[in-house]
């Protein structure tokens, strides 16, 4: 168990008058924990759960399936264990929930992941406590990355570049989306990722499309391609993006790639403690009018245990950056006019005196030919 | 639109008196519209819904960011898009049912994937509408495979039994789980896979615990590993786990596979319509018995749309085989007593006549030693 996150969410229950947290989603469990409950992302009846009370006990609620592995993870941790064929998570939640004295307290849960139909019948089995909605409580709480997630951070930031990088040095006219990805996909796992999420390969006239896998498309010379991958480590995500132009660029991709990197370094210049997040998007969209870039709907967002996280650097709630946030940047334009699109995404820390980059394996201020 | 699907949903809704199904779920909208909406997967506020009407009627309600790509692959489909940051989906699908003439009407939805946050805000902004658990419906179609959904999980079977198969004869003592890792999705890549989930690589005394993926751990000769991938095209997934032995096989690996192999032939042997699957299931404990083999809490499930689907061969409600539906079939045992853990999962589509093996690229009858 995590003893700085167990100690941060006790502080925000007790500023919120709640008795407990009961972390549902993959991404607040393996908060709490550590590691991920293996097929909870994936099968959405595999419920995970984590409840830390006001004075910092941890119990978990798992499926007998994963059970063993979960107690390999987590020794010593109280682990109440429910039988998936007999659908009784809610009927264990709540029986753990009332051994900790929990029957009549206020207890935070993630209402924007519990099924409706597991509410109502958690809601049923403990009439007398209170629900009130955590997820926004355990979002601010995970803004701010502890030492183990920056160290992780960084590590996933150059597997992704590295590995984005190396795949298209090992491609040419001729080969396919599905070599650039295979080469990917071995690039992050030989690196020690544990898992990835969507790696988009998007080459061509394709490269227009947010977020596409890889074909049999074949790249010819001219094709300018996007390439992004997250890989995963306990549960932890980095997203890196690279654009590169096969054989030779086509008319207008550098000079539009002269400007993305401009849009880069400006928000490598403002990220610091204390910038806007409004503001910072504000002077991108002031800077894509200048030059002539079609606007996009944010321009970063934090990154952690979820793909995407508070604070976004777009049109949504303003608020200042902290030391300890970890970003993603993204400078691109899928329609560029000319059937192309580009994109360059980076991974950095909001540091005490500015922002580090992460992803800083390869240098992508002029565009990749390969 | 897939016109087959839509046709069983308007049959299934007029049975059970709803004007309306609205699928939330990323395999559902999927089931309708043939796609997946790319990033809805993994980040659960970005809804894609697909609302089918008792006239057979479609339009989805999409996030702003995916538009084009789901505009591109529904085209002269009605879309209604909803503003990632004004968080309006809900009042996007709320407008898009009203426009249809369902505000007091019986809609079907699925509770166990729509959280509970979404539902109170859906069902305050249409208080006359009645909204009904649509999710058993929904899955008791997908059962039955149409003759495209067959020819995608075929596919499918082949290119994870011949990644799995090759990417062991890659490896020999000194190489790591990683080396696995890698050759694995290169594999599944290559071989026209869009994505994949749930990777298993489980070697040596890691080969006991259940759902865990690659590590640095290095093979060594007399290993036991249990490798298993669930390649996806579409949304769909096989799901394909092979056993193999590093050098040569330890004491007793030899005799434990010649029993589950067993168990595997009177899988296939019994495997057909009518068939009940809890009688299969039993079938299969007695044999276990007699093979002192360890009991599993289930031997086999349907599968495409998601990793498990009913029905299970299991301790769940019987229900009687088939044609048409698709299996997973596992015999596998975690804990053997001797350190290490061993599992044969194979797709079967179950025929007219019995069943067909559709992971047929190896012969999985002798146990692999590489």
């Amino acid at each position: 168990m995590r003893q700085d996150v167990i100690a941060r969410e006790v502080a925000a229950m007790k500023a919120a008058g709640l008795d407990a947290i009961c972390s549902c989603s993959p991404e607040n469990f393996a908060y709490v924990t550590g590691f991920v409950s293996p097929t909870q992302p994936l099968m959405r009846w595999r419920h995970a759960m984590a409840i830390v009370t006001a004075d910092g006990a941890v119990s978990l609620v798992v499926v007998d399936m994963e059970a063993s592995t979960i107690r390999a993870k987590a020794p010593g941790t109280e682990i109440a264990v429910w039988k998936e064929f007999s659908f009784d998570a809610m009927a264990v939640l709540a029986a753990a929930l009332e051994k900790h004295g929990l029957a009549n307290a206020r207890i935070g849960l993630e209402l924007d992941y519990l099924p409706a139909a597991d509410y109502a019948d958690l809601a049923a089995r403990l009439p007398r406590a209170t629900f009130a909605p955590a997820q926004a409580m355990l979002a601010r709480l995970r803004q701010l990355k502890t030492p183990g997630e920056i160290q992780i951070l960084r590590k996933l930031s150059r597997i992704a570049d590295r590995a984005i990088t190396e795949s298209y040095h090992a491609v040419a006219a001729g080969k396919t989306e599905m070599d650039l990805a295979a080469g990917l996909t071995r690039g992050v796992y030989e690196q020690g990722a544990e898992y990835f999420k969507l790696m988009i390969v998007a080459t061509g006239e394709r490269s227009v499309f947010p977020n596409v896998g890889p074909t049999e498309r074949v790249l010819k010379t001219g094709d300018v391609c996007r390439v992004e991958i997250f890989p995963m480590i306990d549960g932890y995500h980095a997203g890196v993006c690279r654009t590169a132009a096969i054989g030779k660029a086509p008319a207008e991709a550098e000079r539009i790639w002269a400007n993305l990197t401009s849009c880069k370094h400006m928000l490598l210049d403002e990220i610091r403690p204390g910038a806007s997040t409004r503001a910072i998007y504000e002077r991108y969209l002031t800077m894509t009018e200048e030059l002539k870039l079609p606007r996009i709907s944010f321009i970063g967002h934090g990154i952690g245990l979820h793909l995407h996280e508070d604070p976004y650097l777009g049109p949504t709630a303003d608020q200042p950056l902290e030391a300890g946030m970890v970003l993603g940047i993204e400078p691109l334009i899928y329609e560029t006019g000319f059937g192309f699109g580009m994109q360059n995404k980076d991974m950095v820390l909001v540091t005490e005196t500015g922002c580090e980059l992460l992803s800083d394996f390869s240098n992508t201020d002029r565009l990749l030919v390969v």
